[in-house]
Protein backbone atom coordinates (compact mmCIF):
# COMPACT_ATOMS: atom_id res chain seq x y z
CA UNK A 1 0.00 0.00 0.00
CA UNK A 2 1.85 2.62 -0.65
CA UNK A 3 1.59 5.99 0.83
CA UNK A 4 1.14 9.88 -0.10
CA UNK A 5 4.88 11.03 -1.78
CA UNK A 6 5.46 13.53 1.56
CA UNK A 7 7.68 16.10 -0.11
CA UNK A 8 6.55 18.39 2.61
CA UNK A 9 8.74 16.99 4.99
CA UNK A 10 11.88 17.34 2.90
CA UNK A 11 13.86 20.23 4.15
CA UNK A 12 14.93 21.70 0.64
CA UNK A 13 11.10 22.09 -0.10
CA UNK A 14 9.70 22.82 3.76
CA UNK A 15 12.51 25.90 4.20
CA UNK A 16 11.06 26.69 0.12
CA UNK A 17 7.79 26.93 1.56
CA UNK A 18 7.72 28.44 4.36
CA UNK A 19 9.02 31.86 2.40
CA UNK A 20 5.76 31.29 0.23
CA UNK A 21 3.62 34.38 0.61
CA UNK A 22 0.76 32.14 1.75
CA UNK A 23 2.74 30.16 4.19
CA UNK A 24 3.49 34.06 6.01
CA UNK A 25 0.09 35.52 5.38
CA UNK A 26 -2.35 32.99 5.90
CA UNK A 27 -5.80 33.38 4.05
CA UNK A 28 -4.96 37.09 2.97
CA UNK A 29 -1.78 35.86 1.16
CA UNK A 30 -3.55 33.33 -0.91
CA UNK A 31 -5.20 35.14 -4.04
CA UNK A 32 -8.12 32.70 -4.34
CA UNK A 33 -9.37 32.63 -1.13
CA UNK A 34 -11.93 35.22 -1.52
CA UNK A 35 -13.35 33.32 -4.72
CA UNK A 36 -13.09 29.86 -2.36
CA UNK A 37 -14.53 31.49 0.75
CA UNK A 38 -17.70 32.64 -1.24
CA UNK A 39 -18.72 29.08 -2.00
CA UNK A 40 -18.14 28.13 1.25
CA UNK A 41 -21.34 27.19 3.75
CA UNK A 42 -22.17 28.82 6.84
CA UNK A 43 -19.38 27.44 9.25
CA UNK A 44 -21.02 27.95 12.72
CA UNK A 45 -22.22 24.80 14.43
CA UNK A 46 -20.45 23.08 11.91
CA UNK A 47 -18.39 19.88 11.61
CA UNK A 48 -15.32 20.29 9.78
CA UNK A 49 -13.01 18.05 8.09
CA UNK A 50 -9.47 19.80 6.47
CA UNK A 51 -8.01 17.53 3.86
CA UNK A 52 -4.38 18.58 3.79
CA UNK A 53 -4.67 21.46 6.15
CA UNK A 54 -0.93 22.68 6.06
CA UNK A 55 -0.20 25.13 8.43
CA UNK A 56 -4.10 25.19 9.79
CA UNK A 57 -5.01 28.94 8.69
CA UNK A 58 -8.08 27.31 7.19
CA UNK A 59 -8.64 25.31 10.10
CA UNK A 60 -8.50 28.33 12.96
CA UNK A 61 -10.39 30.21 10.82
CA UNK A 62 -13.41 27.97 10.76
CA UNK A 63 -12.61 27.60 14.26
CA UNK A 64 -12.75 31.47 14.93
CA UNK A 65 -16.24 31.18 12.75
CA UNK A 66 -17.73 29.22 14.89
CA UNK A 67 -16.98 25.61 14.08
CA UNK A 68 -18.11 23.15 15.94
CA UNK A 69 -15.11 20.79 15.59
CA UNK A 70 -12.46 20.66 12.81
CA UNK A 71 -10.42 17.71 12.41
CA UNK A 72 -7.34 18.64 10.37
CA UNK A 73 -5.21 16.36 8.54
CA UNK A 74 -2.22 16.63 6.89
CA UNK A 75 0.77 14.14 5.42
CA UNK A 76 3.62 16.22 6.71
CA UNK A 77 4.10 16.46 10.54
CA UNK A 78 6.28 19.34 10.16
CA UNK A 79 3.06 21.05 8.89
CA UNK A 80 1.38 19.64 11.91
CA UNK A 81 3.86 20.95 13.88
CA UNK A 82 3.81 24.12 12.46
CA UNK A 83 0.26 24.37 12.64
CA UNK A 84 -0.03 23.53 15.97
CA UNK A 85 2.33 26.43 16.71
CA UNK A 86 0.63 29.33 14.30
CA UNK A 87 -2.79 28.12 14.46
CA UNK A 88 -4.03 25.77 18.04
CA UNK A 89 -7.63 26.33 18.81
CA UNK A 90 -9.51 24.67 21.52
CA UNK A 91 -11.89 22.97 18.61
CA UNK A 92 -9.59 21.85 16.55
CA UNK A 93 -7.43 18.44 16.31
CA UNK A 94 -4.64 18.51 14.07
CA UNK A 95 -3.49 14.99 13.34
CA UNK A 96 -1.53 13.07 10.41
CA UNK A 97 -3.46 11.27 7.90
CA UNK A 98 -2.81 9.82 4.37
CA UNK A 99 -5.18 10.41 1.97
CA UNK A 100 -4.29 8.11 0.16
CA UNK A 101 -5.77 5.75 2.52
CA UNK A 102 -7.12 7.48 5.37
CA UNK A 103 -10.72 5.65 6.14
CA UNK A 104 -13.18 8.62 7.68
CA UNK A 105 -16.19 7.71 9.68
CA UNK A 106 -19.56 7.53 8.15
CA UNK A 107 -21.42 10.72 8.39
CA UNK A 108 -19.65 12.56 10.64
CA UNK A 109 -19.20 15.71 8.60
CA UNK A 110 -21.05 18.60 7.51
CA UNK A 111 -18.40 20.09 5.41
CA UNK A 112 -15.19 18.52 4.16
CA UNK A 113 -12.86 21.29 2.93
CA UNK A 114 -9.69 21.04 0.76
CA UNK A 115 -7.19 23.90 -0.39
CA UNK A 116 -4.72 22.96 -2.76
CA UNK A 117 -4.24 18.70 -1.54
CA UNK A 118 -6.29 16.97 -4.62
CA UNK A 119 -3.37 17.04 -7.31
CA UNK A 120 -1.61 15.49 -5.15
CA UNK A 121 -3.84 12.63 -4.54
CA UNK A 122 -3.02 9.20 -6.63
CA UNK A 123 -6.60 7.39 -6.09
CA UNK A 124 -8.91 10.32 -6.51
CA UNK A 125 -12.17 8.27 -6.90
CA UNK A 126 -11.55 6.33 -3.33
CA UNK A 127 -10.98 9.65 -1.41
CA UNK A 128 -14.07 10.83 -3.27
CA UNK A 129 -16.11 8.11 -2.15
CA UNK A 130 -14.25 8.68 1.43
CA UNK A 131 -15.80 12.00 1.48
CA UNK A 132 -19.25 11.75 0.32
CA UNK A 133 -19.45 8.76 2.79
CA UNK A 134 -17.58 10.96 5.23
CA UNK A 135 -20.20 13.67 5.17
CA UNK A 136 -23.97 14.13 6.13
CA UNK A 137 -26.40 13.66 3.55
CA UNK A 138 -26.60 17.25 1.60
CA UNK A 139 -23.14 17.97 3.13
CA UNK A 140 -20.71 19.80 1.66
CA UNK A 141 -17.01 19.59 -0.07
CA UNK A 142 -15.38 22.66 -0.79
CA UNK A 143 -12.15 21.81 -2.25
CA UNK A 144 -9.62 24.05 -4.77
CA UNK A 145 -7.40 22.22 -6.92
CA UNK A 146 -5.06 22.60 -9.78
CA UNK A 147 -6.53 23.42 -13.22
CA UNK A 148 -5.95 19.80 -15.46
CA UNK A 149 -4.32 22.86 -17.70
CA UNK A 150 -1.56 23.65 -15.10
CA UNK A 151 -1.09 19.73 -14.28
CA UNK A 152 -1.04 18.56 -17.64
CA UNK A 153 2.19 19.38 -19.13
CA UNK A 154 5.09 17.08 -19.07
CA UNK A 155 7.53 20.22 -18.80
CA UNK A 156 5.28 22.88 -17.40
CA UNK A 157 6.61 26.30 -17.39
CA UNK A 158 5.82 29.78 -19.47
CA UNK A 159 7.29 30.34 -22.81
CA UNK A 160 7.94 33.41 -24.46
CA UNK A 161 5.05 33.39 -27.75
CA UNK A 162 6.02 34.30 -31.49
CA UNK A 163 4.14 36.91 -31.05
CA UNK A 164 4.95 38.57 -27.79
CA UNK A 165 3.50 38.42 -24.59
CA UNK A 166 3.61 34.38 -22.43
CA UNK A 167 2.17 31.35 -23.65
CA UNK A 168 1.46 28.22 -21.21
CA UNK A 169 2.18 25.35 -23.38
CA UNK A 170 0.36 21.99 -23.05
CA UNK A 171 0.32 18.59 -23.79
CA UNK A 172 -0.18 15.30 -22.10
CA UNK A 173 -3.43 16.03 -21.57
CA UNK A 174 -5.53 12.44 -22.29
CA UNK A 175 -1.99 11.24 -20.65
CA UNK A 176 -3.55 11.16 -17.07
CA UNK A 177 -1.24 10.21 -13.93
CA UNK A 178 2.12 10.70 -12.37
CA UNK A 179 3.71 13.88 -13.35
CA UNK A 180 7.35 14.49 -11.64
CA UNK A 181 7.73 18.37 -11.95
CA UNK A 182 9.86 21.05 -9.98
CA UNK A 183 8.08 23.56 -7.99
CA UNK A 184 10.41 24.94 -5.13
CA UNK A 185 12.64 22.06 -5.16
CA UNK A 186 12.55 19.11 -7.50
CA UNK A 187 10.68 15.62 -7.44
CA UNK A 188 7.31 17.33 -6.22
CA UNK A 189 5.00 14.43 -7.86
CA UNK A 190 1.51 15.64 -8.77
CA UNK A 191 -1.37 13.47 -10.31
CA UNK A 192 -2.72 15.14 -13.74
CA UNK A 193 -6.62 14.18 -14.67
CA UNK A 194 -8.65 15.86 -17.00
CA UNK A 195 -11.94 17.82 -15.91
CA UNK A 196 -14.04 15.28 -17.14
CA UNK A 197 -12.71 12.21 -14.56
CA UNK A 198 -12.65 14.67 -11.90
CA UNK A 199 -16.52 15.37 -12.87
CA UNK A 200 -17.22 11.97 -13.51
CA UNK A 201 -14.96 10.75 -9.86
CA UNK A 202 -17.38 13.40 -8.38
CA UNK A 203 -20.73 12.21 -10.13
CA UNK A 204 -19.39 8.53 -9.11
CA UNK A 205 -19.19 9.57 -5.43
CA UNK A 206 -22.50 10.70 -5.31
CA UNK A 207 -21.22 14.26 -4.85
CA UNK A 208 -23.43 16.41 -7.00
CA UNK A 209 -21.60 19.72 -8.67
CA UNK A 210 -23.13 23.03 -7.27
CA UNK A 211 -20.37 25.42 -8.58
CA UNK A 212 -17.18 25.05 -11.01
CA UNK A 213 -14.97 28.17 -10.57
CA UNK A 214 -11.84 28.95 -12.88
CA UNK A 215 -9.93 30.97 -10.54
CA UNK A 216 -9.01 34.56 -12.29
CA UNK A 217 -7.42 37.48 -10.27
CA UNK A 218 -10.19 40.23 -9.94
CA UNK A 219 -8.60 43.98 -11.19
CA UNK A 220 -7.95 45.08 -7.44
CA UNK A 221 -6.19 42.46 -6.50
CA UNK A 222 -3.90 42.96 -10.14
CA UNK A 223 -3.53 46.70 -8.90
CA UNK A 224 -2.43 44.90 -5.95
CA UNK A 225 0.12 42.38 -7.41
CA UNK A 226 0.68 42.85 -11.14
CA UNK A 227 2.96 39.82 -11.09
CA UNK A 228 -0.02 38.22 -11.26
CA UNK A 229 -1.65 40.02 -14.26
CA UNK A 230 -0.17 36.65 -16.04
CA UNK A 231 -2.66 33.88 -14.32
CA UNK A 232 -5.69 35.93 -16.95
CA UNK A 233 -3.48 33.69 -19.68
CA UNK A 234 -4.15 30.27 -18.57
CA UNK A 235 -7.06 28.74 -15.58
CA UNK A 236 -4.65 28.32 -13.09
CA UNK A 237 -7.24 26.65 -10.08
CA UNK A 238 -10.14 25.12 -10.26
CA UNK A 239 -12.58 26.06 -7.66
CA UNK A 240 -15.45 23.61 -6.87
CA UNK A 241 -18.20 22.74 -4.58
CA UNK A 242 -20.40 19.36 -4.58
CA UNK A 243 -23.25 18.16 -2.18
CA UNK A 244 -23.58 14.90 -1.43
CA UNK A 245 -27.51 13.54 -2.22
CA UNK A 246 -30.18 14.64 0.24
CA UNK A 247 -31.48 11.88 2.68
CA UNK A 248 -34.21 10.67 0.27
CA UNK A 249 -31.15 9.20 -2.06
CA UNK A 250 -29.55 7.34 0.10
CA UNK A 251 -29.48 4.68 2.00
CA UNK A 252 -28.99 4.67 5.59
CA UNK B 1 -28.66 44.09 -34.85
CA UNK B 2 -25.92 42.35 -36.07
CA UNK B 3 -26.48 38.79 -37.60
CA UNK B 4 -23.83 35.74 -37.28
CA UNK B 5 -21.29 35.66 -39.42
CA UNK B 6 -21.75 33.74 -42.31
CA UNK B 7 -18.14 32.32 -43.44
CA UNK B 8 -20.20 29.03 -44.97
CA UNK B 9 -21.37 31.12 -47.55
CA UNK B 10 -17.98 32.26 -49.08
CA UNK B 11 -16.75 30.14 -51.29
CA UNK B 12 -13.37 30.32 -50.32
CA UNK B 13 -14.36 28.94 -47.12
CA UNK B 14 -17.62 26.70 -48.73
CA UNK B 15 -14.97 25.04 -51.07
CA UNK B 16 -12.34 24.10 -48.52
CA UNK B 17 -15.30 22.65 -46.29
CA UNK B 18 -17.22 20.57 -48.81
CA UNK B 19 -13.41 18.61 -48.95
CA UNK B 20 -13.07 17.72 -45.21
CA UNK B 21 -13.97 14.25 -44.15
CA UNK B 22 -16.65 15.37 -42.13
CA UNK B 23 -18.30 17.09 -45.35
CA UNK B 24 -17.65 14.28 -47.48
CA UNK B 25 -18.72 10.58 -45.07
CA UNK B 26 -21.02 12.76 -43.13
CA UNK B 27 -21.34 11.43 -39.30
CA UNK B 28 -18.59 8.08 -40.18
CA UNK B 29 -16.65 11.18 -40.75
CA UNK B 30 -17.01 12.93 -37.49
CA UNK B 31 -14.28 11.09 -34.96
CA UNK B 32 -16.45 12.38 -32.40
CA UNK B 33 -19.79 11.27 -33.67
CA UNK B 34 -19.59 7.51 -31.73
CA UNK B 35 -18.82 9.66 -28.35
CA UNK B 36 -21.30 12.21 -29.05
CA UNK B 37 -24.75 9.75 -29.96
CA UNK B 38 -24.04 8.01 -26.28
CA UNK B 39 -25.31 11.05 -24.58
CA UNK B 40 -28.63 11.32 -27.35
CA UNK B 41 -32.12 10.42 -26.14
CA UNK B 42 -34.11 8.09 -27.73
CA UNK B 43 -34.39 9.91 -31.40
CA UNK B 44 -38.49 7.74 -31.73
CA UNK B 45 -40.84 10.41 -32.09
CA UNK B 46 -39.08 13.20 -30.64
CA UNK B 47 -39.08 16.79 -31.87
CA UNK B 48 -35.74 17.74 -32.71
CA UNK B 49 -34.35 21.36 -33.57
CA UNK B 50 -30.54 20.86 -34.93
CA UNK B 51 -29.28 24.30 -34.45
CA UNK B 52 -26.24 24.80 -36.98
CA UNK B 53 -27.41 21.94 -39.32
CA UNK B 54 -24.35 22.20 -41.91
CA UNK B 55 -25.23 19.68 -44.77
CA UNK B 56 -28.18 18.03 -42.71
CA UNK B 57 -26.36 14.45 -41.64
CA UNK B 58 -27.53 14.41 -37.93
CA UNK B 59 -31.14 15.57 -39.16
CA UNK B 60 -31.47 13.02 -41.53
CA UNK B 61 -30.19 10.59 -39.11
CA UNK B 62 -32.67 11.62 -36.57
CA UNK B 63 -35.52 11.64 -39.02
CA UNK B 64 -33.77 8.04 -39.97
CA UNK B 65 -34.39 6.89 -36.48
CA UNK B 66 -37.46 7.43 -35.94
CA UNK B 67 -37.47 11.21 -34.92
CA UNK B 68 -41.13 12.90 -35.32
CA UNK B 69 -40.45 16.03 -36.25
CA UNK B 70 -36.31 17.85 -37.13
CA UNK B 71 -36.21 21.82 -37.81
CA UNK B 72 -33.21 21.88 -39.01
CA UNK B 73 -31.31 25.73 -39.12
CA UNK B 74 -28.48 26.69 -40.43
CA UNK B 75 -27.39 30.83 -41.02
CA UNK B 76 -25.93 29.27 -44.49
CA UNK B 77 -28.13 29.43 -48.08
CA UNK B 78 -25.28 27.44 -49.52
CA UNK B 79 -25.24 24.61 -46.54
CA UNK B 80 -28.88 24.47 -46.77
CA UNK B 81 -28.99 24.02 -50.79
CA UNK B 82 -26.19 20.92 -50.15
CA UNK B 83 -28.63 19.97 -47.12
CA UNK B 84 -31.17 19.21 -49.40
CA UNK B 85 -29.53 17.79 -51.95
CA UNK B 86 -27.76 15.34 -49.65
CA UNK B 87 -30.11 14.73 -46.53
CA UNK B 88 -33.71 15.52 -47.79
CA UNK B 89 -36.32 13.72 -45.60
CA UNK B 90 -39.93 14.29 -45.12
CA UNK B 91 -40.04 14.81 -42.06
CA UNK B 92 -37.00 17.19 -41.81
CA UNK B 93 -37.46 20.96 -42.44
CA UNK B 94 -34.35 22.86 -43.59
CA UNK B 95 -34.61 26.68 -42.73
CA UNK B 96 -32.39 29.19 -42.72
CA UNK B 97 -32.26 31.02 -38.84
CA UNK B 98 -29.38 33.44 -37.67
CA UNK B 99 -28.43 32.25 -33.78
CA UNK B 100 -27.97 35.33 -32.80
CA UNK B 101 -31.52 36.41 -33.14
CA UNK B 102 -33.95 33.26 -33.67
CA UNK B 103 -36.77 33.31 -31.37
CA UNK B 104 -37.98 29.56 -30.84
CA UNK B 105 -41.59 28.58 -30.04
CA UNK B 106 -42.14 27.53 -26.20
CA UNK B 107 -41.81 24.12 -24.93
CA UNK B 108 -41.82 22.86 -28.77
CA UNK B 109 -39.25 20.43 -28.58
CA UNK B 110 -38.08 17.35 -26.84
CA UNK B 111 -34.44 17.74 -28.01
CA UNK B 112 -31.84 20.49 -28.97
CA UNK B 113 -29.22 19.22 -31.11
CA UNK B 114 -25.75 21.27 -32.25
CA UNK B 115 -22.93 19.91 -33.53
CA UNK B 116 -20.08 22.14 -33.40
CA UNK B 117 -21.74 25.29 -33.70
CA UNK B 118 -22.09 27.26 -29.99
CA UNK B 119 -18.78 28.55 -30.71
CA UNK B 120 -19.54 30.61 -33.47
CA UNK B 121 -22.17 32.42 -31.61
CA UNK B 122 -21.23 35.71 -29.59
CA UNK B 123 -24.27 35.77 -27.32
CA UNK B 124 -24.25 32.17 -26.04
CA UNK B 125 -26.21 32.93 -22.78
CA UNK B 126 -29.16 34.77 -24.75
CA UNK B 127 -29.53 31.07 -27.03
CA UNK B 128 -28.88 28.82 -24.07
CA UNK B 129 -32.02 31.03 -22.55
CA UNK B 130 -34.47 30.30 -26.27
CA UNK B 131 -32.76 26.84 -25.61
CA UNK B 132 -34.23 26.21 -22.68
CA UNK B 133 -37.89 27.61 -23.49
CA UNK B 134 -38.21 25.99 -26.68
CA UNK B 135 -37.65 22.63 -24.89
CA UNK B 136 -40.46 20.87 -23.18
CA UNK B 137 -39.91 20.53 -18.93
CA UNK B 138 -37.33 17.34 -18.80
CA UNK B 139 -36.06 18.41 -22.28
CA UNK B 140 -32.54 17.50 -23.11
CA UNK B 141 -30.00 19.52 -24.84
CA UNK B 142 -26.80 17.47 -26.55
CA UNK B 143 -23.92 19.92 -28.05
CA UNK B 144 -20.33 19.28 -29.20
CA UNK B 145 -18.55 22.58 -29.18
CA UNK B 146 -14.60 23.41 -29.24
CA UNK B 147 -13.02 23.49 -26.07
CA UNK B 148 -11.87 26.60 -24.52
CA UNK B 149 -8.13 25.36 -24.60
CA UNK B 150 -9.03 25.34 -28.37
CA UNK B 151 -10.57 29.12 -28.57
CA UNK B 152 -8.41 30.59 -26.09
CA UNK B 153 -4.79 31.46 -28.15
CA UNK B 154 -5.01 34.76 -30.03
CA UNK B 155 -2.89 32.95 -32.27
CA UNK B 156 -3.72 29.19 -32.65
CA UNK B 157 -1.64 26.55 -33.55
CA UNK B 158 0.61 23.49 -32.72
CA UNK B 159 3.97 24.14 -31.72
CA UNK B 160 6.90 22.46 -31.26
CA UNK B 161 7.92 21.58 -28.01
CA UNK B 162 12.50 21.80 -26.66
CA UNK B 163 11.58 18.64 -25.40
CA UNK B 164 9.89 16.88 -28.32
CA UNK B 165 6.56 16.23 -29.60
CA UNK B 166 3.64 19.29 -30.19
CA UNK B 167 2.37 21.54 -27.69
CA UNK B 168 -0.83 23.73 -28.22
CA UNK B 169 0.05 26.91 -26.94
CA UNK B 170 -2.42 28.57 -24.38
CA UNK B 171 -2.77 32.48 -23.79
CA UNK B 172 -5.74 34.56 -23.56
CA UNK B 173 -8.15 32.00 -21.30
CA UNK B 174 -9.44 34.98 -19.42
CA UNK B 175 -10.21 37.10 -22.17
CA UNK B 176 -13.40 35.89 -23.44
CA UNK B 177 -14.73 37.10 -26.58
CA UNK B 178 -14.15 37.33 -30.24
CA UNK B 179 -11.43 35.36 -32.04
CA UNK B 180 -10.46 35.78 -35.54
CA UNK B 181 -8.35 32.75 -36.87
CA UNK B 182 -7.70 30.64 -39.94
CA UNK B 183 -9.77 27.67 -40.32
CA UNK B 184 -10.21 26.79 -43.99
CA UNK B 185 -9.99 30.21 -45.03
CA UNK B 186 -8.68 33.47 -43.52
CA UNK B 187 -10.86 36.01 -41.01
CA UNK B 188 -13.38 32.97 -39.53
CA UNK B 189 -14.32 34.62 -36.31
CA UNK B 190 -15.09 32.47 -33.55
CA UNK B 191 -15.97 33.49 -30.03
CA UNK B 192 -13.94 32.46 -26.85
CA UNK B 193 -15.51 31.65 -23.69
CA UNK B 194 -14.32 29.52 -20.39
CA UNK B 195 -15.47 26.46 -19.29
CA UNK B 196 -16.93 28.57 -16.37
CA UNK B 197 -18.68 30.93 -18.61
CA UNK B 198 -20.04 27.93 -20.13
CA UNK B 199 -21.71 26.15 -17.35
CA UNK B 200 -22.81 28.99 -15.65
CA UNK B 201 -24.42 30.19 -18.85
CA UNK B 202 -26.47 26.91 -18.79
CA UNK B 203 -27.08 26.70 -15.13
CA UNK B 204 -28.95 30.27 -15.48
CA UNK B 205 -30.77 29.62 -18.06
CA UNK B 206 -32.22 26.34 -16.44
CA UNK B 207 -30.30 23.87 -18.28
CA UNK B 208 -28.76 21.12 -15.73
CA UNK B 209 -26.00 20.05 -16.92
CA UNK B 210 -25.72 15.76 -16.98
CA UNK B 211 -22.49 14.93 -18.90
CA UNK B 212 -19.53 16.96 -19.62
CA UNK B 213 -17.40 14.60 -22.04
CA UNK B 214 -13.56 16.04 -23.50
CA UNK B 215 -13.81 13.80 -26.56
CA UNK B 216 -10.70 11.91 -26.83
CA UNK B 217 -9.88 9.39 -29.78
CA UNK B 218 -10.09 6.36 -29.38
CA UNK B 219 -7.61 3.60 -29.60
CA UNK B 220 -9.61 1.77 -32.70
CA UNK B 221 -9.65 5.30 -34.00
CA UNK B 222 -6.28 6.05 -34.13
CA UNK B 223 -5.05 2.50 -35.50
CA UNK B 224 -7.67 4.04 -38.44
CA UNK B 225 -6.48 7.76 -38.28
CA UNK B 226 -3.08 8.01 -36.97
CA UNK B 227 -2.93 11.76 -37.66
CA UNK B 228 -5.27 12.22 -34.78
CA UNK B 229 -3.25 10.94 -32.41
CA UNK B 230 -1.71 14.88 -31.76
CA UNK B 231 -5.30 15.27 -30.30
CA UNK B 232 -4.25 12.99 -26.79
CA UNK B 233 -1.74 15.96 -26.13
CA UNK B 234 -4.96 18.98 -25.62
CA UNK B 235 -8.85 18.49 -25.44
CA UNK B 236 -10.30 19.50 -28.88
CA UNK B 237 -14.10 19.23 -28.63
CA UNK B 238 -16.12 19.54 -25.43
CA UNK B 239 -19.79 17.13 -25.70
CA UNK B 240 -22.35 18.41 -23.50
CA UNK B 241 -25.61 17.32 -22.22
CA UNK B 242 -28.26 19.24 -20.29
CA UNK B 243 -31.26 18.75 -19.51
CA UNK B 244 -34.28 21.46 -18.51
CA UNK B 245 -35.59 21.63 -15.02
CA UNK B 246 -38.60 18.92 -14.62
CA UNK B 247 -42.42 20.04 -14.67
CA UNK B 248 -42.35 20.70 -10.75
CA UNK B 249 -39.33 23.34 -10.86
CA UNK B 250 -41.11 25.47 -13.51
CA UNK B 251 -43.88 27.82 -14.17
CA UNK B 252 -46.63 27.11 -16.84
Amino acid sequence: MAGAQNIYDRSDFFEAYARLRRSIEGLAGMPEWPTLEALLPPLAGARVVDLGCGYGWFSAHAADSGAASVLALDVSERMLERARELNARATVTYRRADLETEAFPAEAFDLAFSALTLHYVADLPRLLNEIARALIPGGVLVASLEHPILTAPRHPGWSEAPHGGKVWPVDGYFHEGRREIEWLAKGVVKHHRTLESLLTGLAEAGLGLERLVEFRPSLELLAERPELAVELERPMFLLIRARTTPVEGRQG
